[in-house]
């Protein structure tokens, strides 16, 4: 039986740019020791706290259907996190909880977009972020932000990508995976100008908002003319390590909250309520466990810095918020690929190559920084010494 | 700023079919007492041994991101659940784990259709089947199941649908929800013959396969030549009181199964673990958990047939299965939805129009049996009686 064609062309052809992790599961499962510094999702379990309101509200009988846009209280608890943190008015009504962020992308394009329409992406990104736009029936298109930017996407860019394909929305993610870059401000108001001037819907993934060690997050829902046109994903996988518990949100325009509570009808029928009543929690222990959470990753990037400062050979590039570093490794003359497989050859350390995540991160590689404190120097002083050794070999 | 007219052609113009379930919300809220039988849910909390599980698996730091198609141990424990129940050998590989029922039949849709294909339907339907199939990019089109064929549906009608629309799925659902329809041998028989004979997807939706209290299910899936083309939903929600869990299932081919993994990568990116280890649990205890969660509708069904029999104005129409009894009130002379505003006015009693599931199902009645036995006996010599005055006046 034939199947549609709309899922396998998902898969890229042959090669995914998961060939790294694949082999480090490989070799992990042979029994051979790898430092994992792939992993995006932090090394800690979710608090207990949350994981016994999550309880008592089933004990207590939230064991039924709910509905359709999440919990009132959830949703007020959201709008008001959302006022507070970027001061834009936002109330129940602007926000739909849903299951998990990931979620939350594909029903922000299946709202926007018509199968034909074309949703815009900035890349370096997401690897699911093509994939999910493919998936609503849509086409996409990519808007690169170059090495040379920083990783700062620029309007230029957006509006001639816009203006060559009609596309109708861009999603854009600061802090950002994998680069590791916080959008400058002027770099956030480029963006803005560009989807007011070309009509574009923005959906802007700011999934690790609490999670900035330079400079800081502007949400791009705040600027002027852009709460009418923007949908910010929201989540608390990373903010609060609840990856596991697939819970995310989706703050827009109540036109959009609305359409998206129908397709919720269709697509997941609700969010399981004591899962819920957890979020509620979590989000009621404030910042300090939002600080307990993103502090490990603060001290990892302070010790990736530390080791490779004064390298020829590798560099950082970006890697201001998120839980990742960026390394420029062009100067050995490898791709990201060829140097993250050697690496993995001869240290048994496993980073993700650029590449990975699109064109525009040739040449670099992603360090998660998701491994204990104590393994980072030594695996950090390993990279840099390989690099060395490739760049001498290769000049 | 426009959105997709996608989302919004998902909702019926004006009257959805649920003005009834609004009216008894409202009159709920203000505090007139209402005797509710509109509701598709069990009246029990889930198991309490099941929560217990579902912590101790939180507690125990399963917290964190899973497989895309669901836990390995879930997985053959739902894949020999089914070999057990219908005698198809199935493998882990034919399974994937999905958020609830809902998401698993739209899923099934969006790895069968193209936008621009067509999905067949059964009707009188479950509400959201159509707006699903729309949801996906494809257009919809209904089989009517006959009231004077209690509701089974013809080999004939699919086939003529099939030709006139070239579709490429038909969805079916025994035991039926709204009717309660169990399909007898040869009802599965002719919609297997006709999906071979036209080359047909079968989705075949079985959430109520646990609930059968006239004849044996039977799953088309088990005739031959049918596993290569059906793909099974299944889910907790009904058969264990896990509703609110969101924990479902589609059985079905190898490469199915892959697209739908896939898929899953950018619309759920997996199900939450800890209660994929409940759901373990729920099914490890067996029939006897099974059986305890049927039998108050088994014993409700029975009540309301020793309440309706006798009545020249009220015939229980289908009702072998599921949680609901569809009552003909044709002899009344007056429509579903009249009938059914006339005694929630009247008796403040609240069922379900038949039309709000479909025009087949017009001059019928839905009573879900979801209300406490002490209930029943008085709301239906209530309806009973209604339906006679009705009868005499008209007559």
């Amino acid at each position: 039986m034939q199947i549609g064609n709309r899922i396998p062309s998902m898969k890229a052809s042959g090669k995914d740019g998961w060939e790294i992790v694949y082999r480090t599961r490989a070799l992990l499962a042979a029994g051979e020791p790898v430092v994992n510094l792939t992993i995006g999702e932090p090394d800690r379990p979710t608090d207990r706290r949350v994981l016994d309101a999550i309880h008592a509200a089933a004990v207590g009988g939230l064991t039924g259907y709910t509905h359709g846009p999440g919990l009132p209280e959830l949703r007020v608890a959201i709008a008001e996190r959302v006022t507070r943190r970027t001061g834009v008015p936002t109330t129940a009504a602007n926000v739909i909880v849903t299951p998990g962020g990931q979620a939350a992308l594909f029903a922000a394009h299946m709202v926007l977009l018509q199968p034909g329409d074309t949703g815009l992406f900035v890349t370096p990104h997401y690897p699911t972020y093509p994939s999910t736009i493919l998936s609503t029936g849509a086409a996409c298109a990519s808007v690169a932000a170059r090495a040379e930017d920083g990783f700062q996407p620029r309007a230029e860019a957006i509006m001639a990508a816009q203006q060559g394909t009609g596309a109708r929305s861009l999603l854009v993610n600061t802090p950002n995976n994998p680069t590791g870059v916080v959008y400058a401000a002027e770099t956030v108001e480029g963006i803005a100008a560009a989807c007011r001037e070309t009509d574009l819907w923005l959906i802007s993934d700011e999934v690790y908002d609490t999670q900035v060690w330079e400079g800081r997050h502007l949400s791009p829902r705040a600027l002027p003319g852009m709460a009418e046109r923007t949908l910010v994903i929201g989540s608390m996988s990373k903010s609060h390590a609840m990856t596991g518990s697939r819970l995310g949100w989706i703050v827009g325009p109540e036109d959009v909250i609305a359409a998206a509570t129908v397709l919720a009808t269709n697509t997941t029928y609700g969010v399981v309520p004591y899962i819920q009543k957890g979020a509620l929690a979590a989000l009621a222990l404030g910042e300090a466990l939002e600080e307990e959470i993103a502090a490990p990753f603060r001290r990892r990037r302070a010790i990736v810095r530390d080791a490779v400062a004064g390298s020829r050979a590798v560099r950082v590039s970006a890697s201001a918020g998120a839980m990742y570093v960026m390394l420029d490794i062009r100067a050995t003359g490898l791709s990201g690929e060829e140097f993250a497989h050697g690496l993995l050859d001869a240290e048994r350390i496993a980073v993700m190559p650029g590449e990975s995540f699109g064109a525009a991160a040739a040449g670099h590689l992603r360090v998660a920084l998701t491994l204990a404190d104590d393994w980072l120097p030594d695996a950090l002083h390993r990279i840099v010494a390989h690099a060395e050794r490739v760049m001498q070999q290769s000049g």
